[in-house]
């Protein structure tokens, strides 16, 4: 069967899947969920195998360490995947909530009510985790999922895919509810993209350049963020110490992931007592500065910043730093290089905060926080499926209620329009 | 200056318009489309006299009588635009509105805000109105939104256009924010749907055709339907005067509209009682029946309807009439045939009802009501921008709130993330 076939096959399964997950109990989800979360325990032996058979691979591909540290599924890897299963299992079920319901004066009742999307076609890279997380995601929410990892998790994802449908069988619902695309290449990503009478919404998370591809390729919705350049800006009046907490918290616990701090901006009256002391701190943890030329008359070993530095997402021990002259310096700056994923202020003044949150455009604003808040778990989600920084549908994490949509359901006793 | 250049141009004015945008108060926003209103009053002769050379060219090109009576300005139909816009002036802001606001265990405050989508392209055909009901809409949103009508209307929409401009300039707000297109061949259309890094919806109503053009070639996300093929479905157990009423209502009110019934299922137990007479009625109204074979029996004078029938939307006096076994049966037809845009069920049976809301997949599923309630204005949202089919973002049919997102807002005291 060719590729095109394979695919087709399985868009087409999902939607008839997807008919079948929609109106499904919350206890007959809980339980499917239930059910991988225990095979996934009893089976650790097997998933470590086939992990091996990757990991093996990517060291002979010659794979970054960083990479094949995410590729690896360990003991304690499987039990977290049973966990944020559990987790899902604990969350509010979204479908069939009633958002609103109003009477018009004409007696119609009219309401609005989650429901499922349908079919999710999410495409990412390397972490096995990401298997179980979006399947659990998906399925809670009552949509079908079409799960595409990368070439390096081959086999891992092979074995959570049966595992998944095993449980999916034994619990009596269709295995098209959750399939993972046994081919790895791009051509299988361009025939999902063009799936668009069965499938609703596309979730790519990934580097740049893949989710360039699926965007370029796409004839169905795609929810994504390409990068986050995020910022933190050290206001005029501000609790120093506070400030050096979040920019240290921001840039240095996980600066590999989106919602890092990249660049940060500091307001001219904060720079001296500011920057010098922090830029130690920085280069303790090993973190190389590239500034503008204030930065660098009060940081000497700051390396001179480039226009291209501004709009960089280094994902690395890396960070620009501006000093501006103003908060509408800093909110421009953030306009013009930011990248709508996480921006946030470090001030005490209670109308800059307010401004602050009201003219920066981004999916998530902060006071006083760090940028690494920017998760749906840290947020109060309970989990994330992704982050958008489009506009439509959802802006910023995105969990079960936005992998549902609402439609409109009215009661009447008879009414016409007239 | 090409075409290319001018849609430039204008999406640039947009993106910067939209900032001054989506800031403004309430009061300001209001003030904009009351001086609109006003102007549309005091200038009531010269859009007639545009309009003229609308209606005049219209004529000589022999456009369907149709087409002019919706192209037509009259008085009554300026009157009515300076009360729609009156109607959104009265509708509360949707910008600034908190959706929710929680506390999580570390003290972070975590809430979402309602915000502009940014800037919305607006592509329709025809009525002149929408031009006003769209910029009213769009702004009071705190978007800005650029306008293209048809070639029909190219002297009618110029002439609504400076009205919009100068009535924005003599508030203080960019005349950015709301433009109107001065070209109407397609190639314009085209040039819009690139501008995806100023642009942030793009809106199409009219034919199925411009529709699938603007989708096919759109690089912004799209709000549409596509077609609504609406099914009233006469239950078993059912207040037959009632099914009566809803079916004539909903096929006969106003047949060339998209939530008009296109086609009638009939449980087979109410057939007998309930077609003929149906039939006899619809008859004296000028509906041409087309029917299964069954119908067909019942109803001598309908015509032997084929498989074209059923996926039809003939938006005319014709309506397709199938008699059906079950719920189940016009439900499953339902799917394959209908358009997810409305859905009615005339029933007595509380447990049918139930079943029917939850089963039918469409923007507005409705019971014991006709399908022309599919409408902002009749469902309580005070106005509609349009009606969405597809599931992200919006469901049915849209207006203010629609017209927004949401981000996150984070009040924190230092948090940082461990």
């Amino acid at each position: 069967m060719s590729v095109d076939e394979t695919i087709r096959d399985m868009a087409l399964a999902a939607k008839q899947a997807a008919k079948v997950v929609s109106v499904l109990s919350t206890d007959k989800k809980n339980q499917a969920l239930e059910r991988v979360a225990q095979k996934l325990l009893e089976e650790t032996d097997t998933i470590k195998g086939e992990n091996e058979r990757d990991l093996a691979h990517a060291r002979e591909t010659g794979l970054s360490d960083a990479m094949v540290d995410r590729l690896t599924v360990t003991d304690g890897v499987i039990a977290s995947m049973a966990n944020s299963l559990r987790d899902v299992i604990a969350l509010p079920d979204p479908v069939g909530g009633v958002t609103g319901m109003w009477l018009r004066p004409n007696g119609l009742q009219v309401g609005r009510v989650r429901i499922p999307l349908g079919v999710i076609g999410m495409i990412y890279e390397a972490r096995p985790n990401a298997t179980i997380d979006a399947a659990g995601l998906c399925l809670k929410a009552g949509n079908a999922v079409i799960l595409r990892g990368g070439s390096e998790a081959l086999h891992s994802n092979a074995i959570l895919a049966r595992i998944i449908q095993q449980a999916l069988g034994e619990t009596g619902i269709p295995e098209g509810a959750a399939q993972v695309v046994p081919v790895t290449d791009r051509a299988a990503v361009k025939a999902l993209l063009l799936q668009e009478d069965c499938m609703d919404l596309i979730i790519p998370r990934g580097g740049e350049g893949l989710i360039r591809f699926v965007v370029e390729n796409s004839k169905i919705p795609v929810l994504k963020h390409y990068k986050g350049v995020c910022h933190v800006y050290v206001d005029q009046t501000t609790d120093l110490k506070m400030a050096e907490e979040i920019s240290y918290n921001a840039k240095v616990q996980r600066p590999g992931v989106c919602n890092a701090m990249e660049t940060l901006l500091v307001h001219e009256a904060s720079a001296e007592a500011f920057l010098p002391k922090m830029a130690s701190r920085f280069k303790a943890a090993g973190v190389e500065l590239r500034g503008c030329p204030r930065t660098c008359e009060l940081v000497p070993e700051a390396k001179q910043a480039t226009e291209a530095d501004w709009p960089e997402e280094y994902l690395d021990l890396i960070l620009a730093v501006k000093v501006v002259s103003s908060m509408e310096e800093a909110v421009e700056h953030i306009a013009n290089y930011g990248s709508a994923h996480t921006e946030a202020i470090v001030t005490s003044d209670y109308n800059q905060a307010r401004r602050f949150l009201k003219e920066v455009d981004a999916s998530v604003v902060l006071v006083n926080a760090s940028t690494r808040f920017n998760d749906g778990g840290e947020l109060g989600l309970g989990a994330e499926i992704g982050i958008s920084t489009s506009k439509l549908h959802a802006y910023g994490p995105m969990a079960l209620e936005e992998l549902t949509t609402t439609k409109f359901i009215v009661f009447g006793d008879g009414q016409i329009r007239t």
